[in-house]
């Protein structure tokens, strides 16, 4: 049996991407939009508060092309408080123009591939901490996919010995890291919660950084023999003020 | 021809998935919901005096992420319980606010892969009875994923003599026992019955758990090389007080 | 070039699947479900009288989960009778209740692999004359599932000689014949005539033996190296009586 | 690099599955039917002329099973005249109720695999426009599927040598002879146009002779190694008085 | 690791494509319909503009076939750009009637396999600029497609030393040269935001030679041995006349 990576796991996560019924949204009157806003705002209100109090944090993203219009990325210490916000959301009047296209749930994740030397508790380690538990950041684009490492005929992940993967695994974060001034990268683990074993999270001022980062990684080993990879979703992180003009009608 | 696997075979079980139409829930009036739901419970406490009667078992969990909100299990004696419960549930009120998601039709599955030493009926052995007619433990989380053993190429499982068959099983059952105070475990079979052959259902109180277990078991060998996966779906349980909650909209 | 194997071929034969509407249905009136039945049963009691003049056979199943709630199975002489049947049951008032779910187009089949000695004309011997055009067997369950012989790699059957292919499937053949007592097996193909190569159907009292069967057979090389499963659907068969109950509404 | 096949290509081809909505249809009264109706036979009323006038063709089928219930295939002269023709019947009363199921934009295509001896032109040669520019077959049972040539690992078509190719093509090519009396069988060449490489459509009086052409031809090499095969639709052609049955409601 | 390719980046584009709902638009009044077109005019206009100050490019076809109706394709020198656009689009009256049938968002790109003799700022080139930043070509029909380099056993693209793809990829492009009187190919990379790794979009006025040359390009190693390949959309570039003729409902 190969052994098993140790991993370091911090807040759980839900990536909740939506299509909008912009048909329906439409045909509100402007004060119902008015209003269905307003308590959607106050929604994220509190999840700002959260965010504040370090008790969480959250981001919503504008989504380029038809898999998404519109994605929610939330990070909670239980699973519980995840599964209570998805429900809180579902019934706010802005939800029924907002259709699900995709989700993925999973919980920040630190592999002992990059690193050995966990002296003491790592979880009381303050850059550990910062890293499980992270205060997302705001840049102008987002970039999601889910992944896989694969496990077919010769190329199986899971079947090489540890050292093997270690190895693999540190030239494959040494890409990360010579883009990590431009691209900040959060990895969040899924299995046994969501369909791919991993989510990757990726934020950029420049958009064009992220194609650059994992177009780099595809020729190195780890993506080229065992990576797997779902849909990619990219977009642009939104604040009120966008979120204002991207749900604005003129009447 | 490879030797088959002898299997028991306990109760037949339902897990029924379904997404929440919140947009025509809200729509209904606050009696029209409360009657919906008494209705729902009725039925449920049925189902609660079949499982005092250990003629069956079941649970209702929240599902989180969008692939499913809701996931009823039911476990009876005859798959014509299963028909008739089905169609009853399908019937009420409820129902029409909770759009099919996802369904699996398996029964409870001991094989012996892991015990040689079935002297006497094994149906009449108490410990294996409380298996294969389990009351579903009432844990907060639960977790259900379809599998397939891998018929690829050089990994195929039904190719394998069945004493290496039963090596790797035993090896793969340690893992599981080791996480036994945190994890319980029930595998359906569904050869015949499903588009999966199995189903596997997890409980525990510790979400992370479910990551832990079926992420070190992917680097076993029964895993790594053999086990192909459907979806994964996660919540948490619901009592009456949360099932409650969840369906509660504020007027 | 591998050498074909011969068939004979009898009854044409469309399994039909179907979801039900029960919100829909629920919403007609008492009557009006009276008389959407009624016009059913007129349509059905033709091919009840069909199958009296042994001018084809029928049967009709709830299934079990979500992927369909109703099967219609049925056999005729020509392809343009299942055609016609086909248009007739759409403009039924209650197939507007019955969503398509699956269907599977197909003619009983048998095949030379499993006996040589056909002397004189087959199609006038009475052992194969009833089992190219059967009449289904009335059992408790049934179950139905599609599947193709693999064509992948180094597991490729139809590059197999036909001595081969041959000793494979009277192998595989003795398996069925062991269960010849309990279960009931009508192999329909459908090369040419729909996406899968075959349908399987079974018929029995018990419906663990389906999955005793099926799961014994995957252990033989036939299953093990060169079959490709579609979906499974398993069910009650509905006499006159079920099927009044599986549509009775409460009022 | 491979040499490439040369082709010879005739008149574009448009497959047009549809699903009748049948609950739809039967809303309409009378009048509106047959108004639709009429409608919809004054545009095949063009097709037949220019059909007579030898500048296109087409059939229109039934369908077995649920993946369609309705197929038009249509052969003109240039792709803007497909275009054309698909909006204009988009446009149709009768289209709001055939929704789409499945289409596939190829054109005629005859290869040099299969004649070496194309001496002058053969765009003059009276033999080969009658397949490039065919008069479609008025059999009464129609067969279409899409397909690929494999390219997997060892099993790629694209890689072999042209003399291997002609060589198995033309073994390939002596089975469809074979059946030249009972099926005739329209190849259309869709790489650059579709999903799929080509489509087939088949011709018959006899629909059992789709299934025997398509399996003896499974176990040729072309098919067994290097054919990848999409769905299978069959059906009848209609002539006006079926259509007018296939649409009828008894009122 | 392998060396990964060095790219230059142009114009961020988003092909979008549409199906039209005919039902629904034909349910408007004249007016109606003139208005909704007269509002996505002034949109295509303000596009014009932005084309005739080379601040973007964009064309609108008609698609044969049920994939979609309509391709939208848009170039702009931001990301952002194509995510307002894309909102703007949708708020339309118009966009109401065209339903998303397939997207896809990339980057005009150019690889370093084709030329090392990159003396100088590339992007100061007047050559290259004209590539990177394209008026896209006026032809009557259009073609795209998007695909991957495969990463499967022995045919890993991502595994082959740099040298051996710069090979490959100018045979590969030797074929599209050979095209260039007849066909105008733009690629746009996709990795990290989309799907599929490139999309390929190809301007001839002789649709044939789309077909002719994927089809050439087929035998050839990089696509036979390391292509895959998405949906295939063909059409017919449309001008305000033609987007009228499309739309136009006779009353």
């Amino acid at each position: 049996m190969g052994e098993p990576v140790q991993t370091l796991d911090g807040w759980y996560t839900l990536h909740d991407f939506r299509t909008i019924d912009w048909a329906s949204w439409k045909e509100l009157t402007e004060e119902e939009r008015r209003s269905a806003l307003d308590e959607f705002y106050e929604l994220v209100d509190r999840w700002n508060r959260t965010a504040q109090e370090e008790k969480g944090s959250h981001t919503i993203a504008s989504i380029v092309g038809q898999k998404a219009d519109l994605m929610l990325m939330i990070l909670r210490p239980t699973m519980e408080e995840l599964n209570e916000i998805e429900t809180e959301f579902n019934k706010l009047k802005l939800a029924q123009f907002l259709l699900p296209a995709y989700s993925h749930v999973s919980v920040v994740e630190l592999s002992n591939y990059l690193s050995d030397d966990n002296k003491g508790n790592p979880y009381e380690n303050p850059y550990i901490r910062s890293r499980l538990y992270p205060s997302l950041p705001k840049t102008k684009y987002v970039c999601f996919y889910p992944m896989d490492k694969r496990r077919q005929g010769n190329d199986n992940w899971y079947m090489l010995p540890m050292d093997e993967r270690k190895t693999l695994m540190q030239s494959h974060g040494q890409i990360g890291r010579s883009y990590g001034d431009r691209v900040k990268q959060i990895i969040t683990g899924s299995v046994g919660f969501d369909d791919w074993e991993w989510g990757v999270t990726l934020f950029s001022d420049d958009v064009l950084q992220f194609k650059k980062l994992v177009y780099e990684m595809r020729f190195d080993e780890v993506s080229a023999r065992y990576g797997e990879f779902g849909s990619f979703f990219v977009g642009t992180i939104l604040n009120r003020e966008k979120v204002e003009q991207l749900f604005h009608i003129d009447s």
